[in-house]
């Protein structure tokens, strides 16, 4: 039985997808970072006033939301909602043995929504764009599970 | 060896409590939005008081907190709390070969813990009901973890 | 093929650093609850301002944030920013079979790292010492899932 081995086609589709969201996923904390530093603000512990290396002239306005800082923010918890249930619910649909093409469709279809995602929430496109996009990856989500629930209720 | 097998009757009892309960997360994004909807408001972008098909009558108020919308976010971030490690951990649990009996009591109460605090959080039943739900599915998720951890320690 | 037994040391360095992560997590809810209680305040939902058994005295201001409520909930959100994917990207990372001795620095490293982060964090550490740990742990990740991505390819 090779159902995790990498070399399997269907579990390799997985983990492609899945690798790919967790970088996506781990970038916007870096993204956050990167505004932050470029912000000089957007800090929300009371200890990031001090003055360090990292933040030689302390104000308190640093701790006042930024909104570039808070648009990231929002796209990240965007993830937490939805990346952590895909990965788990991805890893299950394989192995109910789907045809290789449909989890193809699938799993590479859910990381090209998300992505989409990201560059219509990152460019404040209209709430419909964003909307869409959420949408198809829900739904595609949304089967997986399904499809898998019944896989393993036995019909 | 049959381990990751739907047909395996403990294998499968994972499955099943876990796609609910990842249904039942992505349920709560649906219900978001379908709360957003219904109180045209409760939006946290800027760009979503844009006038598109969706939003034909945009106002500023539509950014301020909407405490139906809030409620289902508060119980969103609850479920992020808690699933993605139930989801892990059951995972791991039953790689461990507890009883079916047990594994079924425990992942099965898991499930019916989370859709009751569900119903006390969405009714605004009073804290100590929640609390009390809550504590049920957060014990197990300790129970099944430790037993996890232990076995892998090899006693 | 004893891929997912935890007597394979592979395995069960994960299983351990899995676990660790999974209880450090939860142990945040229970932290919040612990200081909740020590204050009694820092609720956030309205029906908790009911009289019940476990808060006799309600009081509005019960409602207000409490920063040393606050604090554990920004660490706890830091973790559900981190360690979901830390938990599939460990998992699928022993599947591409490293050796041992580099799976546990990877693995054992980031739950130190992890551990670190939360002393530096709930003792107000400066930034940039919070920072620097939380680095350690977000490089870790990064490399984990990028060498997973890679061996998924084929290369």
């Amino acid at each position: 039985m090779d159902q995790l081995s990498l070399q399997d086609p269907l579990f390799a589709t997985y983990v492609i997808a899945a690798t790919l969201m967790i970088l996506k996923a781990v970038s916007m904390s870096w993204l956050t970072v990167v505004r932050m530093m470029s912000a000089k603000g957007g800090f929300r512990a009371p200890e990031d006033l001090r003055k360090t290396p990292l933040n030689p002239s302390p104000d308190p306005k640093q701790l006042e939301p930024d909104e570039r800082v808070e648009r990231i923010r929002r796209i990240q918890l965007n993830d937490l909602e939805n990346l952590p249930f895909f990965l788990v619910a991805g890893f299950l649909y394989v192995l109910t043995n789907p045809s290789l093409l449909l989890a193809q469709v699938l799993l590479y279809g859910y990381v090209v929504s998300r992505l989409l995602h990201f560059a219509a929430y990152l460019s404040a496109r209209t709430h419909d764009t964003r909307a869409t996009l959420w949408t198809i990856g829900s739904l595609i989500l949304v089967f997986m599970t399904c499809r898998t629930l019944i896989a393993a209720l036995g019909y």
